[in-house]
């Protein structure tokens, strides 16, 4: 699969480009499509790196974290500045009808699936995937809200009331973000991971951190270390007849001793993408400390570059502009 | 853990024993113990072949499944025909008190965990484990109150509606008896597995039976191969959204795709032992057919036969009389 936008004629425009384990950037036509929306900032995201490493067998333009202003598309559109939900849907199914578009067997999906992504100057997305970003809200704030919607998701799917604790195992992006969405409902998270320096962004927020990890503690455990290995400890920490949480969509096989599951009848919740409207509501209300969480910028020229530096240990959000 | 009954004194009485790998009938004192239960019918389980090949490290009196007489024990109970719960809990902490004494984690196990077992001439249990068997049920009925149990377990976990459909994965003693289970609570049930004969019994109930297995089909799955590689397939035969019901209680590691289930957001449900009401009541109102799942008889004291039998591939359940 390559995802080539189709050409309309007119300036050849630049993308980051992966296959076959590299990254460069190439100059391609600029992209047809009823919306087309110029990228001014981007994000790149573990998936970015295990689509790189050739998950799903990709090759293509990448890129599904992004903030950027409507430069062609319906009235009312153009000039707005807009986030866009990844998931294109048919719209007909019954996925689609029951508002779970984001499971639509026919669906493609940005950057990721079948339909060329944001580390471009230009995307296109079907209108009824857009968001309109508030004003007051900066591009680096807006361009968190796919990862923070994937956090939001772990509520839409399992009930935690206020003051409930959770465990959230792991301190990368995903983890931190899904710690702070947790607090911002009224939880109590525990956080656990290796870094001092990143427990500190969810410490600030409100987080318990460090202390050794504890057996059969928790009701509800979020497993966000980004590897398969994170699984057997999450199940470890969970109570009988608790939940823990799926969150490392890593494509690598998993080993679990299946009576740890079954004896203390666990449950385990696959979670991945969420809406967009909860999480912008989040960071309008300035819930999540994003800020401290980017630790790099690159112009889009530079994604070579922007992609070396995500891929270091102990990196967290890295940034693309294209201003 | 060596599972030998307290000596009372008296004569000394028969008992399976399971030691290294080996099965062997011995001699033992007669239990001590409030509640003294001479066992009259008992079954063998799955489980106690893999505490024999050594899981938990077990050694000892296995049994968890029989029908008994007390014969010692309080007032209105000397005389009764009796089965009891497996788990014998503390009665006091947290779990205990909010009815799930079976995840009370002082509980030992009758027949696996730190409490002799019933394959025995006499076993023990508390009597608040006891429920008095109807009349009119014969011992070889009344004695896949366990396994019925466990397979009714999965209806107190999982919310599944009249008519709803499911697979069964697995046509060995556990998955035939949870098809039967389902279809006795209006549930439809796909049933699959690799014997005609087998399935045949839950085909006269009304499962549908047969086919090649779907993909991403079922919005409930029920895992009851009896093997870890069982996993992989339920995951795959689930819709997105849907739930794995994990019954296999097996030690040992299974390797799964952590993405397989993250993508489509699939829930996975241990699921272990369940409450002796309701599978008492579906067996005296004959829901259950559990007289084909018969496949042969042994008294006590040809329980080396008794288990050489029930580990022969295709056996379903085998039984051990004590009379």
């Amino acid at each position: 699969m390559v995802l080539e936008p189709a050409a309309e004629g007119g300036p050849a425009v630049i993308a980051a480009y992966l296959e076959a384990g590299q990254v460069s950037v190439r100059e391609f036509p600029k992209p047809k499509g009823n919306v087309l929306i110029r990228m001014t900032t981007a994000g790149i995201c573990n998936t970015d790196l295990e689509l790189k490493a050739g998950y799903y067998g990709f090759a293509g333009i990448p890129g599904h974290e992004f903030v950027g202003v409507v430069e062609r598309g319906p009235a009312g559109w153009v000039g707005k500045r807009v986030v866009g939900e990844i998931n294109l849907a048919c719209g007909k199914c019954e996925w689609c009808e029951g508002g779970l578009g984001r499971h639509c067997p026919r669906r493609t999906v940005l950057g990721i699936v079948k339909h060329p992504g944001a580390f471009a100057e230009y995307l296109t997305l079907p209108v009824e995937n857009l968001l309109a970003v508030p004003k007051s809200m900066p591009d680096e704030v807006a361009v968190f809200t796919e990862p923070v919607a994937a956090a939001c998701e772990i509520l839409e799917q399992v009930k935690i009331p206020k003051g409930g604790e959770v465990a959230v195992l792991g301190d990368g992006k995903l983890g931190l973000l899904i710690g702070q969405v947790l607090l911002a409902n009224g939880i109590t998270v525990h956080q656990f991971g290796r870094h001092a320096e990143k427990l500190r962004i969810v410490k600030r927020q409100g987080a318990l951190v460090g202390g050794k990890i504890p057996v059969a503690r928790f009701q509800w455990v979020v497993e966000a270390t980004g590897s398969a290995a994170g699984l057997a400890t999450a199940v470890s920490m969970c109570r009988a007849r608790g939940t823990v949480v799926m969150k490392s969509t890593v494509h690598e096989r998993v080993g679990i001793d299946m009576a740890a599951v079954i004896v203390p009848e666990i449950t385990l919740v696959g979670s991945r993408c969420g809406r967009f409207a909860p999480a912008l509501k989040l960071l309008k209300e300035g819930k999540i400390d994003v800020d401290s969480m980017i630790h790099g910028e690159f112009a889009l020229r530079e994604a070579v570059s922007g992609f070396q530096r995500a891929a270091e240990t102990g990196t967290l959000k890295i940034l693309l502009r294209n201003r």
